[in-house]
């Protein structure tokens, strides 16, 4: 992706730009994407009656993740409570679809991979929380 | 619109609906289509220079309240832990954004009719907040 | 909702608005509440095995009409190629969804509610793109 | 991204992927993300009032880029026809943004790096689109 690429040239960050931040706008958008998938290829599993919890967190991940990443993107004003908050609720979605994921990991490759998208997004938006905070 | 019809027909919910909730979920999906269209409406002004923040603000804010009217409808499993978290964030995101509105009420009726709507919805997703940690 | 009230306020309105258009926008944001809310009834369905086309098609109109809703919003500039290929796609995410809602419609009370909500908004969408073509 | 890692292991797919779709999907959300920001650095400049309609073609694009994405990750069933409309929509909001954006590029790199994307992600829909008429 190309998120520090763009964020850089920003009027208001000229160059400035935070590094654990950007991280974190690309893992949201990745997960974002890894979650949708994987909710949709838990809902083609012959299992799918035991999935149903790994679809909903899955679902709400990726809508939640994507939010984060949207709003994450905006340098213009300010609005850093709404983005902490975000993070905030970004790293919850993403620790519930872990945890979730990681229960069918052994079973099925697509939650491996979504848990361990979700436990990188997980820890950028712990990482965002930490460098907006200093 | 029909977010009461259709959750109270959800098979995890059987009728036995939260008002506070749904009436949060209508709210927030509103109030996501309101910001879209004052954020656009701002942009058009001829003092855009002065509406930058109020754009931001409009823009965040419905970002956020799609998206935490999206997790909210969902009753399938459980995550009440991320929608509590998007509940908060949405609150703050339409307090940041009513604040801005209201600031041009007065010469913009697009910003009035916002931040009357924004204030629905942050004191809606209060309310949802309250009634889940009942 | 107050499509209606917050567009014809819009600098580049000035109350001249599409009437078409503007209920468009509002079944989108309703149609994109009810089917979140039928994809997620579908999922706690015993019979989930028989409904995976079913979520998948409500999980795809939410998305093609939550889009669809937020482009049609705006009024600064012009685009109306854009507006106009996603009232397409939205109609024909609307159409797919209601074909396979309307089959469970019987057994389930929310996706009786869902080919409802999905034909209203596949019609209000022919509708707004026969008003712009006019 | 990992659009391909994921969706090579959906149980509908079986590994047998559309290398075209894939491509297109994580241009979506590559061309979601920088449209998101470049709309909003375009606001930050001073010279706004020229950049209105290149603030509009991208938060427009931004929108129609990531429901793209979205529902052009979903294997499990099939919507072909909604998939082929929503590629359509995301072509001409990428042609859009980019005709806007060209025109502020010797300007504003971030109109550069946005328009490239677009153009990028305009091409990869195309490619889409006959991947799957074939």
């Amino acid at each position: 992706m190309h998120a520090q690429e763009i964020i850089s040239r920003h009027p208001d960050v000229r160059g400035n730009t935070n590094a654990a931040l950007i991280r974190c706008i690309e893992e949201c958008f990745d997960c974002g994407q890894i979650c949708t998938s994987c909710a949709d290829a838990c809902l083609g599993e012959d299992m799918v009656q035991q999935m149903k919890q790994c679809i909903r967190a899955c679902l709400d991940c990726a809508d939640v993740c994507l939010a984060t990443g949207t709003t994450a993107s905006r340098r213009t004003g300010s609005n850093e409570d709404v983005i902490r908050r975000m993070l905030e609720a970004c790293a919850a979605a993403c620790a519930a679809c872990a945890q979730e994921c990681e229960q069918h990991a052994a079973h099925h490759d697509h939650c491996r991979i979504c848990g361990e998208a979700c436990r990188r997004c997980q820890h950028a938006c712990r990482d965002a929380l930490q460098s907006m905070q200093a």
